[in-house]
């Protein structure tokens, strides 16, 4: 029994989500001509309130697009420190969009609107960048899974709308958020001028994202998707997973967020644990005390066939997900009590 | 019966590659941990004898990715006037790349060795872009499927080696060219630096192009392929569909190219018909005479179940490919005939 | 005596505009406080019926910011083969906009209404590039300094309407076109939505161009220019020189366009001449037989202590200005025919 | 009498300078015919130990073009918060280089070794940008003309070549630096691959700058100015000026220096000042109690003719200058106190 706590994009679909994919109907994306995934663009689409969607390969490139839809070259945008677009993507908004970033010293990953505010470059002393762009990240990945207050969105689009600025959601983990929070995504909809959403991680399907907006947005995504390089082929076969997906793994979620925060209730008590910060959703970041070296600690869980991953610094994350199942869970916690 | 043969990249899974794919074994691709998706490449790359090999969504986002690793921006590429790369790809080489094309009249869409050496920019005139790059197509798409002969290839490397070049082959529709040349593809690798390969067009997959090269190249590819958003997650169910194609699709490639010859030769003697292209694959690019109307005509077949492309300015394409059977040929040829 | 008919960028200053560019008033003109280059700026406006100008160092950069005002990444200009923004401008549209350039085959540098018409990318047609940039050249440079009928301009300015386009002239030798054809530059204004000028071929200045169009524009520009680099400090110097140009060294064009007729009425009767191409101001462009070595012939020329430029091809270039006077071309004339 | 203190940069040539400029001998540097030209790089490259220089019409240009010889897109780059480059060159690194920027919390805008090698990317980790450059300031501007303890520079580019990195040095201020810590030039030239230095601040040129570096790398420079549009014709004139400045207006700084030490001293022992940072040339900031409104405290100075400017949140800047003499220090320290 191998298990994988490094992320939860490890998911593999079940023989359920295979089953559903192979009997999807399909045709030549290119040409938007295959019906899934047209059904399911739709369908997210709707469920956030939204106008249009759009199939992506991967998050990176939803997210890419977004930059780019809002931004003009020499332009920035403002994010906090730990924002993926800015750590994890490459460098991408630079290449694909020529925008700098403005990193916010947030709280775990989520920044403020008067911190916002506080960024926004005078758009007529010409000597610094043009500000543009604010791109929130909904749970936070760096930040340990935490969740915005929703209120703080509703600010935040204040500060954008009064200073011509557009408003874009990095939703990797927006299902792991909602079933947290029971915000009404509906909401999210009218908050946000752009949300890219992630069908491969909590909620288990092997590919896909997609990006959310208005439809005249959306029709300008196209272009710069093909641009990229996403616009590919018979793709119903992914989007069939993510329809079943969503009807199947998103209230399930919340046995992740119970496994996690039990995991985390169990390394409070240990010794050799420094801290474990808060715990929300499926991300527990804890850090272990100065004299427990953390790659002799990873390995020793190695050895009894636990995964977790180092994010320098000592500190340690954990990340619970769809494939994590209780008998596993079980065996996890009694395991780090022994340590 | 709907008989569509605007392209060959509308094919649909057999029920036989469904269920390749169905039961293929996969991981997280971006961690580079599916082993379908390694077979895949290994298998290709050793096919046209070169060292590595890395999965794309796209064939665009192969071409591009290839583009980004043999230039700097500002720098200018030499392909024919009808290349993929500068007519069907958004404009993408310039985007991503920040590079010009310098266009070439060839000859159906095929470049001489000659011809390239004429359009290198004189590296120390600096108020000229300097040249680093050709792109050539086999077979060509816009130039009617033709196929290069392959001594041309190792004539235009060695102008490429004398003036510090780099060699790309958009090889969309390469085991076309391959099956009508019974060209060794062991010899393409040799001869150029990077290879893209598409596997959702004759050979019937769903989704995924390959980028070839040898192992540095591609160990740098990765890094663009993650910027423009092309990793993926659990792609080993898009490289089984690969593998079942390359095992089964490629050799019957030739009843393609033997349809679309039949069609030629019943379109040769029509008297609307003004030219008939040489037809050397599965793309027959034909001419009508002045006073017929290109769409009346093309709804005219359509009312016949029958789809084609028109070119403009009264060109008019046929693509044959796996889901265009025989007992449809025996209409179509039919159908023309008595039009 | 050296007679330099290379080009008429190697002009220097006379005494005359050394003394206006001495006694000139200066400030920072990065804080728009030079009162010079103020003055400059809005007599080069009006004289052109536009309602702002911005000084830039050099033409190149004042085309390569009009292009970046225009076009997103991605999108495409159209403009002749011989076009300067596409070849010595060392790629800059690529590098510093992200667009291509579809190439026309005009005549003599100039292209049509209707070539332009039919080289425009349908706009829904996701995968090729937008169209979103029409330049054009007046002289043409590398088309022999021929001059546009202003009336295709309106032409073309119609078609840009119609398609949402955008319409730059570069305006490098606007000033030799103005005195060839006695069109008024506040036409010019109107057709075009920005004009690059330069001060420092024809007109003797030594460094500058300016920028023209709409004050909406002009504000965006200076902050491409910040970024390219082009805010420099006290301009006036410059300034002062471009001022006294304006004055002094227009009119005297028609010299240029004498002189460089009656070279090509002398050549035209040579025997190893094999072509010369129709003269409208001071660009001479000439062929020699095939049995002439070009090399040998400028190195004749050059022991009498003429430069001239080759083209390549058999094809010679001579360009007449301010620096080359009457008793020099007297004994051009009398070297050409004794050759 | 008014009284600048806002930059440097307002300086305006002396009437000596002047005649240096307007006797210089010209000719046309795009093709690199300009005696004067040749002479100021030859020599200013010589002072600091470097093969080679580039004369730029502005710093912004100057530095732009050293990221951009040293980086891919989608790299980065390390610097200060306070960096120049990161926030006072339009957004250029990104939109010319398509590089991001790693900022660190330095001292008064000077970074560490330690500080830097701390901030490395890993380059096996392609999710993240290729780390590739670092670039610092000396003087720091934002920082307050702060000096770099030369060790440090020896430290940094030991973790340069250790990581593969690229080491910048934005000297647009380094006459300030060199003058203040007796730093032999030469040494600059071992420890940095490019340095930008600039001619119209401290040394009152009007117009320039130039970039340092070998004869390889300022080859290639030469490439990317052009692009850039910073190639022009007869630049002897504001080269005559560096020259000029050069041999008279450097010793002199030390008198800007010791001004700036006696308006700092004044300052602190006013009650209305917070705090005055180190004064180490000829930048001074210093901050208001916070009961201070800065805007009326600086419409106070200008009604007395005294111009400074703001960095806000309460912290004021004054720079001085060539143009900034005797008599005005006199009275601008009777000012201070009495005010």
């Amino acid at each position: 029994m191998e298990i994988n706590l490094v992320s939860d994009t490890v998911t593999k679909p079940t023989q359920e989500m295979l089953r559903a994919m192979f009997k999807a109907e399909v045709g030549d994306d290119v040409y938007k001509q295959d019906p899934t995934v047209i059904e399911l663009e739709a369908r997210v689409a709707k469920m956030f309130g939204m106008e249009a969607a759009l199939f992506f390969p991967s998050g990176t490139m939803a997210n890419q697009t977004a930059i780019k839809l809002h931004t003009q070259p020499g332009e920035q945008l403002i994010a906090d420190k730990y924002a993926h677009v800015y750590n994890y993507e490459g460098g991408g908004a630079s290449f694909n969009s020529g925008v700098s970033c403005c990193l916010l010293n947030g709280n775990r990953g989520m920044i403020s609107a008067e911190q916002v505010a506080g960024a926004i470059n005078d758009p007529e002393f010409y000597h610094s960048p043009l500000t543009s762009l604010v791109c929130v990240e909904n749970t936070t990945n760096k930040g340990g899974g935490a969740c915005y207050d929703f209120e703080e969105f509703k600010k935040i689009r204040k500060v954008c709308d009064d200073n011509n600025l557009k408003f874009h959601l990095d939703g990797a983990r927006i299902w792991n958020a909602l079933v947290a929070t029971k915000d009404n995504p509906v909401a999210y909809g009218k908050v946000f001028h752009t949300i890219s959403v992630c069908l491969s991680k909590g909620l288990g399907a092997p590919i896909g994202s997609l990006l959310l907006s208005d439809k005249a947005t959306i029709h300008r995504a196209l272009r710069v998707r093909k641009i990229l390089g996403g616009g590919m082929r018979q793709v119903g076969y992914l989007a069939a997973a993510g329809i079943y997906a969503l009807d199947n793994n998103i209230e399930r979620l919340a046995d992740d967020h119970r496994r996690a925060k039990e995991i985390g209730a169990v390394l409070e008590k240990l010794n050799w644990v420094e801290k474990v910060e808060p715990v929300e959703t499926n991300i527990l970041i804890f850090s272990v005390q100065p004299n427990i070296n953390e790659a002799v600690l990873m390995e020793k869980l190695k050895q009894k066939n636990i995964s977790i991953s180092s994010m320098g610094h000592g500190k340690l994350r954990i990340v619970t997900h769809l494939d994590y199942r209780e008998v596993m869970h079980t065996y996890v916690l009694e395991t780090l009590e022994k340590l």
